[in-house]
């Protein structure tokens, strides 16, 4: 596919021009892609500190400053308020609109969370022989609400949510080190083998995502997932929170490999 | 030594009741211990963007809530008023007191950033059987001013600080590994070898700290120093800013194998 050996500063060209609306998985091939949520800077300050107290769900790559839409660290060319392809208004925890850019809606107290997204460590993992199922399915990952409480951070709180992959029992430990090397974005699994012991009670029936097929040779690995903090910064149903529309994230210019320890 | 043994509540304890008001170098071993830096809410959220923008020389291990001297995740029966052995206070910038408590300074608008420091992986060096020359010399551990700048967030901006630790050439790479593992504590060195290369002048003489030795063996290995958000901060001149003391840390009850993330 051409869009996937574009570099970051045209996908996001192409995005703000509304020539791409689509979800950007696959595009800008080694560039790390970010979830986005916007709060204004007087939920920021709880938030950011809700982020640092569950860094495996909540790995921020970059914050922006109040009121200026530039992620100077990730992506200093891109406006977060034009260059994803589809965003989400919520209002008092309701969603209340889709939208292709969020021009109309940015104010000046506004701050930008960009969290790191499991595209990252996916790619290692496949280039180290272990395919992804929900990629072969061509479906969502599926992703599960837990037992596993994060830690509170003022008014934030609620429990982890994580995303599954079935992984033959040879690669398991290979796929517990290739995704130690990226503690910021997720880092290693939460947990290996037993649904039933992080209160998953049926693995065929996601709370988000697909359900996607576990083979007799195959164990769930379990990851840590970047929907965790939209989700719990919904229950506290700000006056106005904007998120990427899931699949539409912000391409940014780094590379997947900037974020790995070793 | 008694107070190499001390489990963190009872290390705490004595320096709460004054018993205890010197360095806590050695205290409590294979428990981690934090920097700690006091703002007003007003300054926090940019430092925490600030650090978390720049995580080798800041590595955040927990920030409390507005006024709640409670560190909740790293030592949660721990007051940060109390159980550091000794305290400076600055005000706008300039150095006014050193003290053994801070009960009459705290506010209720006041947050508390603990933050990693390089202890933490000197175990893991010495256990690798690479000697902490300032260890050996009992004094301190050279700091140097680079001419790295790190990554500015609103008011705060500046070079960064490194330590330095001469390291036998064989065992350079070993080096890198063991610290590698703690990302969350300084992680992997920023320079090898050439003092120069990162602005510093003359390396027998220290911005802070104390000069040591370098055999001809030898090759000086810098870390990201937690010293640098300390003088950012203080660049800023806040009203009030409260630290440590150099060497009068928090002792948690985290272990630093806590920090590791392989």
């Amino acid at each position: 596919m051409d869009e996937e050996r574009l570099l970051p500063a045209e996908a996001r060209r192409r995005i703000r021009c509304n020539e791409w609306t689509r979800p950007t998985a696959g595009m800008a091939s080694g560039y790390t892609q970010a979830n986005m949520a916007i709060l204004k800077k007087e939920l920021a300050f709880e938030f950011l500190l809700f982020c640092q107290r569950n860094p495996k769900p909540c790995p921020v790559l970059d914050v922006t400053e109040p009121g200026l839409p530039i992620p100077r660290l990730v992506a200093p060319t891109a406006d977060v308020r034009t260059d994803l392809p589809k965003y989400r208004i919520y209002r008092h925890g309701e969603l209340t609109d889709e939208v292709h850019d969020i021009l109309e809606y940015w104010e000046d107290d506004m701050v930008a969370f960009l969290i790191g997204c499991s595209f990252t460590f996916e790619y290692p993992l496949m280039n180290n022989g272990i395919s992804i199922r929900h990629i072969d399915e061509h479906c969502n990952v599926p992703m599960y609400k837990t037992n596993i409480q994060t830690v509170k951070a003022g008014r934030f709180e609620g429990p982890m949510v994580v995303s599954m992959r079935p992984i033959p029992h040879e690669d398991v430990i290979r796929a517990v080190q290739v995704t130690s090397r990226f503690p910021s974005v997720h880092g290693a699994p939460v947990h290996i083998g037993d649904p039933a012991a992080i209160g998953i009670v049926d693995i065929t029936k996601p709370d988000f995502g697909d359900s996607v097929s576990i083979r007799p040779n195959e164990v769930p690995v379990f990851w840590a997932c970047g929907v965790t903090p939209q989700a719990i910064a919904m229950q506290v149903k700000p006056d106005l929170m904007i998120t990427h529309a899931p699949g539409h994230m912000l391409i940014t210019d780094k590379r997947d490999e900037d974020y790995a320890v070793l």
